[in-house]
């Protein structure tokens, strides 16, 4: 498609804002069913948390005539991977060279250190340069506590996060990544 | 206080129902608050599933106009302890000889099946007679794959729950119980 002369080209007009992390959402639920109807895992995504306002009772029951969306304050999907107790957050930039560390939330980040303090397996997956990563909650912290950075740099990323090759039926396999570094501990 | 003689005393009458359950929810959320600033557990009770049916936009930003309230599929509360994956639900009875199967649903019952298969741990914490107990996922399937009854006589529940003394900080601490269980395992 050609553009006439006198529009701009901006290519970020063209993102759909919308959207943003949609796609990504939707592979991983997809994953969480393969691995539910496969017995492979048990991840849920959290309900939105919500506060509120009022409710209306009818002849159907209670429903709601005012709320509000709260922050979650800890990540989006938990579950369990052979008794092991397993939380993560899909994370999408569209930035190329470094993700920014203010699309993680300070009090997500304190319930990050709290998982890993005890003894659970906490990560984030980002898409980012449309490759998937699953870095560990542990490598993010170890960015955090060793820099001064507001981003971490898409090297940091490359060199510390495990790649997920997105493929059919499971999407976006990041049980197997966790898997391996199961076995590797013991 | 003394009822007019005309009035017929139904004890029934006098409990609020709206608050069932209420006491025993504030017991539990306290003693996770407890457990979580005490660094002995993470465990969260997972927000209220809705349906979103209408949304409106203005300064605050994005708010609910209407929705509806979703069953919760899986259990209420979950989190981890010492790296394990912990799920539980909060149950109330006010029968004094049995507790009603109908309290749990279809799809919480083949969710703690699922549990149980993916080595998690994963209970009920029930009221009954005023008293607290945990009754583990195990207990639970087995009796109602031996039995056509659908309640689960009291008898069963003082013979194979565990009772949990309400005390002062924290209120129920079920995760004592965890912690011997676990011991027992190694």
């Amino acid at each position: 498609m050609l553009y006439p002369n006198n529009i701009k080209k901006d290519k970020k007009s063209f993102i759909n804002y919308g959207n943003r992390g949609m796609n990504l959402e939707n592979l991983i639920n997809e994953t969480n069913e393969y691995y539910l109807n496969n017995d492979i895992a048990l991840i849920f995504k959290k309900p939105t948390p919500i506060g509120i306002a009022k409710v209306s009772y009818n002849s159907f029951g209670k429903s709601i005539e005012k709320a509000y969306f709260k922050e979650q304050s800890t990540l989006d999907y938990n579950g369990l991977y052979k008794g092991k107790y397993i939380e993560f957050d899909a994370k999408e930039t569209l930035n190329k060279t470094s993700f920014p560390l203010s699309n993680i939330h300070p009090h997500q980040l304190k319930h990050i250190r709290n998982v890993i303090n005890h003894k659970g397996i906490c990560f984030l997956i980002i898409k980012m340069n449309n490759l998937y990563y699953l870095l560990l909650g542990e490598s993010l912290i170890y960015f955090i506590d060793h820099n001064e950075r507001k981003s971490i740099p898409y090297d940091f990323i490359k060199t510390n996060a495990f790649e997920i090759i997105e493929k059919y039926n499971p999407s976006l396999d990041y049980i197997k990544i966790i898997d391996n570094l199961l076995k590797e501990e013991k």
